[in-house]
């Protein structure tokens, strides 16, 4: 359905990326020829968004092997490369279970890598395809006007490979004829609402408003969100659900206007193994000069530059994620189903999770 | 108490203020000689702030009397200025009265306008006496440990005179050796967390750390703020609290975690003549441009520049303020004491103001 793909291979069977950090000014492809390379793309955030990120790293296994490297060296440095995406963490795993009897690692690795990102294209179809109801009942309770929808930080199409997890939904929802109009909460620090959702809002034509992350307890206060959609990096057992920070505050204002609060996810960024998402979800600390500089395109010269928004000498925190618990959330939207935000909900679509 | 203050007269008799607009970076000093230098200083947010906007609409009131300008068009023009500030209203009507009676339109004006500068000052000063026990008991809970305090926007010192509203009782804790540390919200889309509350903690040895605005809801959750204080523009019978727009999404955050959300103010800025604050205060739409462009120190040339964030085409929505309401507030702190977010807390108070 997308315009492109977000990584591909190349004819010389290497693996391209796009440079998501200088979108949407700049169209930058990025080769990846070491597992050191896709290692340093999901680090410094080339690569971005759970799916795409496991992707990134399956076919880092797949280079690593194409290279000769030490497998086990490779193995942690692509876990370590993020800490809190347990996506990341199943493609690996997924990886390791297809070298584990293979005869030719190369060949395996490349296969599996293959499969694991035409399973996230589907992944996502699906997604879209249990999701659209949602949107489709709010658009006849309004008799067909404007379905408002709030969504925070991208978990769009860019974040995946295609179609995405929260636009999938809405992008089978305009297809349909169904009309929508998105509140792209910028997100800071790293800005991947007002750089990544707009950017792919616009390239398939999907009506989309940006705000500031301050705006939509307002917008809510006063009607104008229908509902809202985020993504998330992991979800707990119970329906805890880790995501860009400033996801806690939406889904706190949602509750507080009742307006229905919706995660949409993959299987894959569920964690069966622990319960308590507040407790038992590490928080990634980064680095403090992504809250002190603001990246876009200058006014004064047209390129790329930063520009710093505080003292010099001012100190600044930057936790990455926060946690929304369950009790915020109207309900999970998962490529099986929607669900209830909770242990039965989830176990009612995974019945082979129950212990 | 304060190493500077934020307006100032000159000895030819004009205003002198700060052009806030490039702070932290440059410290510039605009002169005011016209009530249109004046009007133009709060519509452009030059000067920001209740308290900074009253006394510089006084001064605009001087400054149209001594050029002889028709002072129905001069008051209506100032009025004008920003729409949901209720502390300008109040310091025009106060000038009015004054110059209703007045023999000489110059000389009375002088005065009131450098009247209304030192009660601010008073003001300020008398809310960080009635707010500094708060920190206070705090500190003596933490057994003398640092008390962390979450504050959005600017309503520090730079949006007053001296001491500021909710700096006042952090100024004052840290006079009295008390240990305080403010996590600032960097207040998108102008950033005045970051451009100006950094700036005077800074100024004023105060120790912090700058945070974007998603993440208070996070530090709440993990117990790593004690209190949430911040400022108003302006205050319903009832107690609810319009201020820049995200402090509803903190309150809501403090709530559910049982965290006092205390509301600094000057009693000019309590609107007495309304109640529900959702629908009976008008929320300023402000230009786009605000959040589709930051302001900031280029990196690349060291000089203020503006970054855009988002694509070309890409629109944005910008409402100023939002409201809090009253059962979100844990108390108010004026200078007259403590009280209730409500009527009769506020009635306590202000009883002069029964019906």
């Amino acid at each position: 359905m997308s315009a492109f793909r977000t990584i591909w291979t190349t004819e010389d069977n290497y693996v391209e990326v796009i440079d998501q950090r200088k979108l949407p000014h700049e169209w930058v492809v990025e080769k990846l020829v070491s597992y050191k390379d896709a290692e340093r793309a999901i680090k410094d955030m080339v690569v971005r968004g759970a799916p795409l990120i496991g992707a990134t790293a399956a076919y880092g296994v797949y280079l690593a092997a194409r290279e000769g490297a030490n497998m086990e060296e490779a193995f942690a440095a692509l876990r370590a490369s993020r800490p809190t995406a347990v996506n990341l963490f199943w493609a690996l795993d997924r990886m390791q279970r297809a070298l584990d009897n293979a005869e030719n690692l190369v060949e395996t690795a490349w296969t599996e890598a293959g499969n694991i990102v035409e399973d996230d294209v589907e992944t996502c179809r699906m997604i879209g395809v249990h999701g659209l109801p949602l949107i489709e009942a709010l658009s006849q309770q309004k008799n067909g006007e404007t379905v408002h929808i709030l969504t925070h930080c991208n978990a769009g199409m860019l974040g995946c490979i295609e179609w995405g997890t929260i636009s999938s939904p809405i992008y089978q929802a305009v297809q349909k004829g169904i009309k929508v109009h998105v509140w792209v909460d910028e997100t800071r620090p790293r800005l991947q609402g007002a750089n990544l959702t707009a950017y792919e809002l616009t390239r398939h034509n999907v009506p989309h408003t940006l705000i500031v992350d301050n705006q939509g307890g307002h917008l809510m206060q006063h009607g104008m969100v229908d509902m809202c959609i985020v993504g998330t990096d992991r979800t707990t057992r119970i329906g805890d659900v880790a995501n860009k920070i400033g996801t806690y505050l939406k889904a706190l204002a949602a509750h507080d206007n009742q307006i229905p609060f919706y995660v949409a996810l993959p299987s894959t960024t569920l964690d069966w193994t622990i319960s308590d998402g507040l407790k038992e979800i590490p928080i990634e600390q980064r680095n403090q000069d992504e809250v002190r500089w603001v990246v876009g395109k200058s006014k004064a010269t047209g390129k790329l530059d930063e520009v710093l928004i505080c003292p010099e000498t001012t100190q600044a925190s930057n936790y990455g994620f926060d946690v929304t618990p369950a009790r915020l959330v109207t309900a999970l939207i998962t490529e099986r189903g929607v669900c209830a935000a909770s242990e039965e909900g989830l176990l009612s679509l995974f019945p082979e999770q129950r212990k």
